[in-house]
């Protein structure tokens, strides 16, 4: 069994070695590019580290884990768009350097090059491989759309909110889980628990970032503290204010203002108020009972299930 | 065997039948509506007249029909935003009546409702097929950056408009061919000879559009005739001409004028004197015979090719 840094290793060594078309160069560089990025690969090292609960071949799960990684690219390329991003891990956005057109195109082939990675697994997996991987997809789909639609709305309510988080984010952790078990050779029922494990930490984190971006520690965090905040956005933490708040508490809430100290403290004391840090942790904690409940029911020795406590561990130390 | 009226009949059923999901609605009824403005349906067809060559059960290859139907619809929403098209088959784009993210977003959910179609394919043709489909898709997207660029460039060759339109428009005939081969339990050898069939179909069309471009009938082709000419559009005509003319001739092939009289005149002028409509027409005859020869080739008895000689007698007439 390898950790997960040795499984990033894997990873970051595989993605160079990807043989893309030369021509047209403006659709297969921008694949490159995006792919060369980094990261933490947390995605495809779910993957692998979900068949290696199964086999000791791990790689059996390369390509697997190559179209997740793949997919998940190609997601950030058309958001990216989508949201008129101008940055990415530091550096220009794909639409920013080669134009809206040939960002959408490129976005595309890299569904084309994921399916291609997943067609390379073993034919007696080939199918369930294939539903997992469409159901996830279109589920990652519904939820850019449901982002996209609540930034419309002011009648967002929380069921709701959880339920894009789960679809924008949860289900693509699950899915690779569930991927990487496949391949591996679990049984439906294990594959199902590590999809349960992986989307339930996928709700779990995303929680943490709403509350992180909020009170976590600025050298540590890597986004602006507050950026929620002053953006308004439809966070846990935002919406359960105002399911909370007495209307004329509301105003700072969704106020804009060019004080962005000013707002941030305002609504700090809010949430202060109505201890909506204590709720948002937790609502995070219900999902990580869940992620660890399908933990501890999958049929495997407990010893090899360090690398995924070790996940759970990490969205806890996130906190501090 | 059936007629291609009878088979355009069993897609344009088949269509409605198709069942997406509800919610997020904005994400769904782009794809519902673009499905159903119509059109010949003429590749998903392929795939069923291809089918039909090797067995009588056709509505074995009815999911790769609607996965090749799907492919190109979800071609065309992108490709129109990338184009600005205000319309489409004379109604409103899917950009224009939900905005480019939108359209964005269903394209790609489209993509992934083409590849679940492909994964109900018999387990035995899983792999081919998906193989096939991944090929066709990539170099349809290699076709559009290549149409795009080309819009850009002043030194376009005829070889390499050729190589594009084959790229964009002859792959996705060529693979529907192949796709409809394989499901019907085709050999390797014949699934090829409908590729190439369908591919040197598709190129042949394509020139025949070029021509119709400046020679149709206003009444019978549809698009207003001398549109190309007067976008400067690089056909095959735009750059045979410009491969021949003197350097004071090509004025008017690339010039931009408010007299759009005039300026078809002009071009055609030139058309004529350098025998362009001719030239073309002898281009257009070479890949006819070469699908015609791939035809010939094909191990079926004769009578059963019918359909096939329907869809190159087709190509001609259009000229008429």
């Amino acid at each position: 069994m390898h950790s997960s840094t040795e499984l990033q290793e894997i990873i970051e060594k595989a993605i160079p070695q990807i043989e893309y078309p030369t021509h047209p160069a403006n659709l297969y560089e921008p694949i490159r590019y995006i792919m060369s990025l980094g990261g933490k690969r947390i995605r495809p090292v779910m993957v692998l580290m979900a068949t290696e609960l199964f086999t000791t071949e791990v790689n059996k799960a390369i390509d697997v884990a190559l179209a997740i990684e793949t997919f998940h690219n190609f997601t950030l390329v058309h958001d990216d768009i989508m949201d008129n991003a101008p940055l990415r891990r530091g550096r220009q956005t794909v639409h920013e350097k080669w134009g809206n057109n040939n960002a959408i195109l490129s976005g595309d082939v890299m569904m084309v090059e994921s399916n291609k990675h997943l067609s390379k697994v073993d034919i007696n997996v080939l199918k369930p491989v294939l539903d997992t991987f469409n159901a996830t997809a279109q589920g990652v789909c519904e939820g850019q759309q449901l982002d996209m639609e609540f930034e419309q709305r002011s009648d967002v309510s929380i069921p709701e909110y959880l339920e894009m988080i789960r679809l924008k984010t949860a289900v693509l952790l699950g899915g690779a889980m569930k991927l990487g078990a496949i391949v591996g050779g679990a049984s439906s029922a294990d594959a199902e628990l590590l999809y349960n494990f992986g989307e339930n930490l996928g709700v779990a984190f995303q929680l943490q970032d709403d509350i992180l971006d909020v009170y976590g520690n600025p050298e540590k965090f890597g986004k602006q503290v507050g950026g929620d905040i002053i953006a308004n956005k439809k966070t846990f933490l935002h919406l359960k204010t105002l399911s909370l708040a007495h209307e004329n508490e509301k105003e700072s809430l969704i106020s804009t203002t060019d004080n962005k100290i000013d707002k941030i403290n305002a609504v700090k004391q809010l949430y202060d108020k109505y201890k909506i840090k204590e709720l948002a942790a937790l609502e995070m904690n219900k999902y990580l009972t869940k992620a660890n409940f399908a933990l501890d029911s999958l049929a495997v020795a407990d010893e090899k299930k360090a690398n995924f406590r070790e996940l759970v561990q990490q969205i806890l130390d996130r906190e501090k």
